[in-house]
């Protein structure tokens, strides 16, 4: 398993890690598998989205901050359950599989770490699993 | 890695791909480990659920109109934003554990292809992973 | 593969496998790969979350029956459309990558069964995957 630190500087803030995790592949060099992407916080998160136009994240935290609003119905002392439950929606992880040692990643796919609760250093585990 | 073509007619239609799956797993011949489908679409997703009665399907695709509307707030000129949020919320793969040659999928579960901006042509990966 | 079952005594109900999937994973003796946790069920799911203030996960269940009201607009007959959509929303499955032979959650991380159409009782898989 490999980790590598991000650093936000919003509340709510994605970060494009796609490149990382390729430079990562490429020293690993694995041709037939699959790249588990992990944020083991609980006000955090993983998705793959768009990359091409910056106001799709844009548009993505916004209706987020609709589906679970900062200011809810929440018993959770820190004010941040909005945070745990953008988590729990988007997931603590993704997984892509690696074909010819590159990520199968689609045209417009990117990895993107997604801070609920921040601005924080958090991490992110790589973990290569095996392909048959 | 293998890959098969869906054809969507819908904006928003799930297909269920299970029996794609399991015939290229019988093809594969694998006996213990997980297959990993993935949707390389910024704007589709994969899912598992119900497969007796369509209306699960049609309420699952209702509510999340609901939950990420088509016309909503949003910023990116391309008018399917909702498709990119309900991507997210599903994701973009799902993982399914082989056993004795089979998916272990629950006796009610299907997996379902999602798509939220078609009719278009889209692709979806299996990738095979071993078990220990 | 693995299996145990676990006994839901609410309509919604969260709770807590971590110490079941460490015990097996001793068990088990994996020192590096990943650990797929998949609910075979359509209207359950399992999720990551916080596991030190129980307001979190209450707070996580209130809104996820916000976003999925128990008394929508649904066709489905079996009055559990809620179920299947948050099934949907949560994911039937997380994979949690091994590392040094252990579960490597994060600090606050616990991993949770999530019941939305009990009392029941259910399953749940292990699949264990092979690290490179």
């Amino acid at each position: 398993m490999e980790c590598f630190e991000v650093r936000t500087r919003s509340r709510n803030e994605f970060i494009d890690i796609t490149e990382t995790v390729r430079e990562r592949l490429r020293a690993k060099g694995i041709r037939d598998g699959a790249c588990l992407v992990y944020a083991p916080h609980t006000t955090a998160g993983i998705t793959i989205n768009e990359n091409a136009d910056p106001d799709v994240q844009r548009d993505l935290q916004a209706q987020l901050s609709r589906i679970a609003p900062q200011e809810g119905l929440y018993r959770h002392a820190e004010g941040n359950s909005d945070g745990h439950v953008k988590s729990s929606l988007v997931g603590a992880s993704q997984l892509i599989p690696i074909e010819g040692g590159r990520l199968a990643l689609g045209q417009w796919q990117a990895i993107y770490f997604c801070e609920f609760d921040g601005p924080r250093t958090r991490r992110v585990y790589l973990q290569w699993l095996a392909g048959v």
